[in-house]
């Protein structure tokens, strides 16, 4: 179980990198730059939750994840003409989606087993762990950010975390098949919101969807 | 007395949130967004201040805040059209300024109980609790934000917060008396600076006030 | 040796303030403004590095790096045409070589005394100690930053940084000289790229160097 979450938590990590890489290589960026916005994208949403959390930034205690994400930075940063190859592209976009759904979740569990604000804390900052390294580089870049889009990213992450939080709160016994559940259940509606370009339903839209 | 500071608090967390939503609304942004960016601007000026004194987050303590912030927002996201009813949209700068008055001596009162960086800490922690949380706001929706604006808005705050670590320095007797006139000079002249319409005096603008 | 640390300090935060008034000056921004945005020029990376290290912020300790950065920042404000002379500015840029310089191998050091995360976390904070708050600066005011730029700005702090964490890893008993020389490379580098207007080789540039 330890192995296997290493593992996603590695797919997660090299997802985050390239997935900035490819967002910010249109700038004419150097190699230093795509790698700072590349790491921050990577950890910079469980280094926000650590931060507020006050416990030791989970990158010192592991240092891996950083190389990780430098490793994957430089790969993409020469090989990106193999990145938009189209099934290159498309499993990029699913590590990802398992990304979010990994490491949002693993956080909802780490806030919670802490006692954090309950229960709406370890939701807030199950979300800020998947969504917020992303929101810091489009902010740096100058890039619309996820919030302003329609794509439907951010609210599976959320409906996931809900969930999971409600397990913990109501069934803690279920726990581990809870987790289970929640990340598959992120996956899936990320994957499918990829496939048939789901976006945001317009009742939920601030003007009706009407645009800009 | 107690009492009385919660139920400010609460007012002013409402008009944060309200005041956010209302800010973002013109950008077609979804509920959830809108609600991220809403909480950010009522709590992540205290956020902010917190993790640099190093104490527990606010909201951790008491998290009602979070759900008044969040329930505001769902409430003026869908009736909008009643925030922006000229009376109720007046009431909800007052309360805005009365929570930027109350937030921030609240917030110098803190950082001065801590003995930390005294005496220029405290005023700096004071006006980023109030205005923190709406920079990043902007950020984030890439609007001008108030540093970028002629608006008399921070200026009073800080005013306010020297004026009250002045009496913290000096007339530790008068602490009480003390942080309700600065409270009250911040409301006043912010009040005063919406009823007509005063903009920060040429004499303190980088270029003369001359425009962009 | 530490009153000599303590004047490269001093001068480099006048640096860091003096630059950012100039750098925001044709905005259009109150003295508010220009304060909070130079203070969080001159203290913002080592605030954030602070806070990720959770120590106490380094300026809550001596908070004469604040005063010295308003001061600068007043100074600057109002005899912005003096900072505009051709030998003045360029003495400003010369001060900024030396701060990010002073101040980048200064935070590796601290960092690698607390065994944070080495040996890659002293080198990505002592690069977020130098540049971190000029990137909070360019964020707030909208302007390009300089992860976005050909300026060789951050390469040079980045070799030097790994330079010193080379020495502190493999020649401790070096450590003193090992510091020395990389500030020394840092300002050298720096000061050449300002002196010859060297840009970031293209082979670094994510699409080749041909602009945006």
């Amino acid at each position: 179980m330890y192995e296997l979450s290493f593992w996603i938590g590695v797919l997660g990590t090299v997802a985050f990198a390239v997935t900035a890489v490819l967002a910010v290589a249109p700038k004419s960026i150097d190699l230093f730059g795509v790698s700072v916005l590349a790491t921050i994208t990577a950890i910079g949403g469980g280094t926000l939750r650590d931060v507020i959390l006050d416990v030791p930034v989970f990158w010192t205690i592991d240092v891996s994840y950083i190389w990780i994400a430098l490793g994957a930075t430089v790969v993409a940063f020469y090989a990106k003409s193999l990145f938009t190859l189209k099934w290159i592209n498309k499993s990029m976009l699913y590590l990802d989606a398992a990304g979010i759904a990994f490491f949002s979740i693993q956080a909802v569990g780490k806030v919670w087993n802490l006692g954090f604000g309950l229960p709406i804390a370890p939701v807030m900052l199950g979300v800020m762990t998947a969504i917020g390294g992303g929101l810091v580089r489009d902010v740096l870049t100058g890039r619309e950010n996820l919030l302003m889009s329609k794509e439907l990213y951010a609210i599976p992450v959320l409906i996931g975390c809900v969930l999971y939080a409600f397990v913990l709160e109501y069934f803690p016994e279920f726990r581990a098949v809870g987790s289970i559940c929640s990340v598959i259940f992120i996956f899936v509606a990320r994957t499918l919101a990829i496939e048939k370009n789901l976006t945001v339903p317009a009742w939920l839209i601030s003007n009706g969807g009407r645009g800009n």
